[in-house]
């Protein structure tokens, strides 16, 4: 989703320099996914839309040194859309240049009464390319939702222009700060709250440019589903009494599926999904609750997945990982404290390092790291790719000392 | 289910000797449930009932020495059921004893009309506890099976009287044999048929002795999940959406479930199934077409899992599996041609042999046994876990000589 995004920003010559808000523990996968070609902002911890916003704006601010005149655009990085949105975005940005608004939001026409959006009702048209806004109301019932559409109200599809000074001047309310390091540091003076909340609804004048193209928030299983060529991905089978369901396998076990109607199947290294499409909406408060350390990463030097998460009735743990290596890329310098590591490499080929010696290592090869013994590996292949035997106690990520070798 | 039914054999007083037909991929499995308390025949090759009770009858006369006058019970291993229907087989013990019928089965009264079972019409009732069939119909339409039942037709649950002599005069028509192990190596000349139509439709005098008890057919995820106490069995969560479903989890990954009805999940290393629960009667066809090696076995000595099985881009194959021996328990004195493998030991601890020499291993160790080397392991702790990587080409069960270690 964020490749594509970017691309078509890229396509639509919006000579856009892009800077990514997420959480920390994307920003590896996102490098992976984009390179080095946008700027990426972590949350230090998940709070809400406006910390978010405000931390990145800070880092435009203090920073990149950003002049108070410069138009920001706020989008999230998952609509399926099309071109004609990033040329709206083109028109936003004009309208902030031309002072129509303090906060220029993007309205998106609706195509059904959805309860799950937020809703903007414009004033009178003014022969304008932009309307003004009247007010918002945040995910009405469908009835409402109706009474809304025939008022020519749009969703509020998330994407928000303005200048960096007008939300700075926001930001000082609740932090002065001189530097985006000391900004971040305290990310939680900010207040939890929504952007639409904290910001578009308090501001003096919101003007809207209206976007009618095909648009669509894939945040759902429900809508995801909606756009996939096929009805299963990986290993899995549908049964001759399923209907409009789909199967999406990461795991290397089969999956067979029959006797089901509008049921999405999601199976992966975190888990697995059995749910009605409809209320896959739903999911996220219950999900949030599945404790679980992650099961697949994608890091700057590869990927890892957990293949074996054991405690045993003596209370030993063993944790088995498959870890794989792309070209020229390699793991810190590195040692636990209390844990052994045996690597049995089954694909490649690299140059590991303990203790300071380097051999060269291939498939069928193992080496053995016993605890507090410094080791890395760089991959001279395409991929190298071992299997990791961790014994020890605890088995956490955190038990980890890092620095460099000299390569 | 065959503890279950084996105990009430022993509770009910049958005094009988037990002996299990299956396939040989089963027979460790038995061995585990059982112990040596029953005697094992496997089928070489799966074909039908018929050749199955040929050959376990074979097993009885040719093996065993036992006489023609004996009597013989053939009952499957899977109905939930109570004492009584073990009364019942007694019952029919005695009939075959007093020679009212050669071949005398099992009446159970139908709970509905269920268009699954064979039926059992018997003729005018004689007073005794048995009473003469008139005639077979197999899986009739409902409104057939509606009729059968107001004609006081029985449902045939498969559990059959005979004499030792009767069945073996049938088994003889197709083959002629000295010994057991003959008839078991020409087991493919024995035609692909049901006990049913070769034995039963063709018997000169069929009598049926009724049981109107509680009897359940748990061969299928439907009626298995009536007779489950919770809804959820592993690590499973059901949303607030979900109806008459259940969830059967042996795999690690967490499962989330929601806006579902009447539908069984059911995760193993071998597959997911996801199944409205009126379908599972006809899964089979569908998952015997799932290609797959098995990924758990139970094995004399204890159990493996494979936890990674994967072929590269360049053509390198390595199989991760976790292995458990249970206490004082060993693998053979073995060796690969075409593999290494690296064990590193996660619980427990044994005695580890490798070209001759022996050593004590323990959590935390690590072996590496090359191709062409001779190992064995065997376990001095109540059980002994280790995690082993497979490397080389090809990978695959039968890459194994096998010898004894004296321990």
């Amino acid at each position: 989703m964020v490749q594509r995004v970017v691309r078509q920003v890229r396509d639509t010559n919006l000579e856009a320099d892009i800077t990514l808000a997420t959480n920390a523990s994307q920003h590896d996968i996102i490098i992976n996914q984009l390179g080095e070609e946008v700027s990426i902002v972590t949350e230090p911890e998940r709070r809400d839309t406006f910390p978010a916003i405000a931390l990145a704006a800070s880092y435009l601010k203090l920073h990149k040194q950003c002049s108070d005149d410069e138009v920001v655009i706020i989008m999230p990085c998952d609509p399926y859309t099309e071109n004609g949105y990033f040329e709206t975005i083109g028109k936003m940005a004009k309208c902030v240049e031309k002072d129509v608004a303090e906060l220029v939001l993007m309205g998106i026409t609706p195509t059904y009464p959805s309860a799950k959006y937020g809703y903007v009702v414009p004033g009178a048209d003014n022969g304008n390319e932009w309307l003004p806004v009247a007010r918002f109301t945040e995910k009405p019932t469908v009835d409402v939702a109706e009474q809304l559409i025939a008022q020519n109200a749009f969703w509020n599809g998330g994407v928000f222009a303005f200048r960096l000074g007008y939300i700075m001047n926001i930001v000082r309310k609740y932090m002065l700060s001189e530097s985006f390091e000391d900004t971040r540091s305290r990310y939680g003076e900010f207040p939890k709250i929504s952007f639409d909340y904290e910001v578009a609804e308090k501001a003096q004048s919101v003007a809207v440019v209206p976007f009618s193209g095909q648009w669509k928030d894939l945040g759902t299983w429900n809508t995801l589903t909606d756009e996939l060529h096929h009805h299963t991905i990986g290993n899995a089978t549908l049964g001759p009494k399923c209907e409009n369901t789909h199967v999406i396998n990461e795991l290397q076990y089969p999956i067979f599926v029959d006797g089901v109607k509008d049921l999405v199947v999601s199976a992966c290294p975190d888990g697995i999904l059995v749910c009605a499409k409809k209320e896959t909406e739903n999911i996220k408060k219950y999900v949030e609750k599945l404790e679980h350390r992650p099961m697949y990463e994608e890091r700057r030097w590869g990927s890892y997945r957990v293949i074996d998460d054991t405690t045993y009735e003596d209370g030993s743990h063993s944790l088995t990982k498959s870890i794989t290596l792309l070209e020229g890329k390699n793991i810190s310098y590195q040692k636990h404290y209390h844990r052994n590591e045996v690597w049995t490499f089954v694909e490649g080929e690299g140059i590991f390092v303990l203790d300071g010696v380097t051999r060269n290592v291939k498939a069928g090869d193992t080496v053995v790291i016993l605890a507090e013994h410094w080791h890395a590996i760089k991959a001279t292949t395409k991929t190298l790719t071992f299997i990791e035997v961790q014994t020890g106690n605890p088995l956490v990520e955190e038990d980890i000392v890092r620095t460099t070798w000299d390569w």
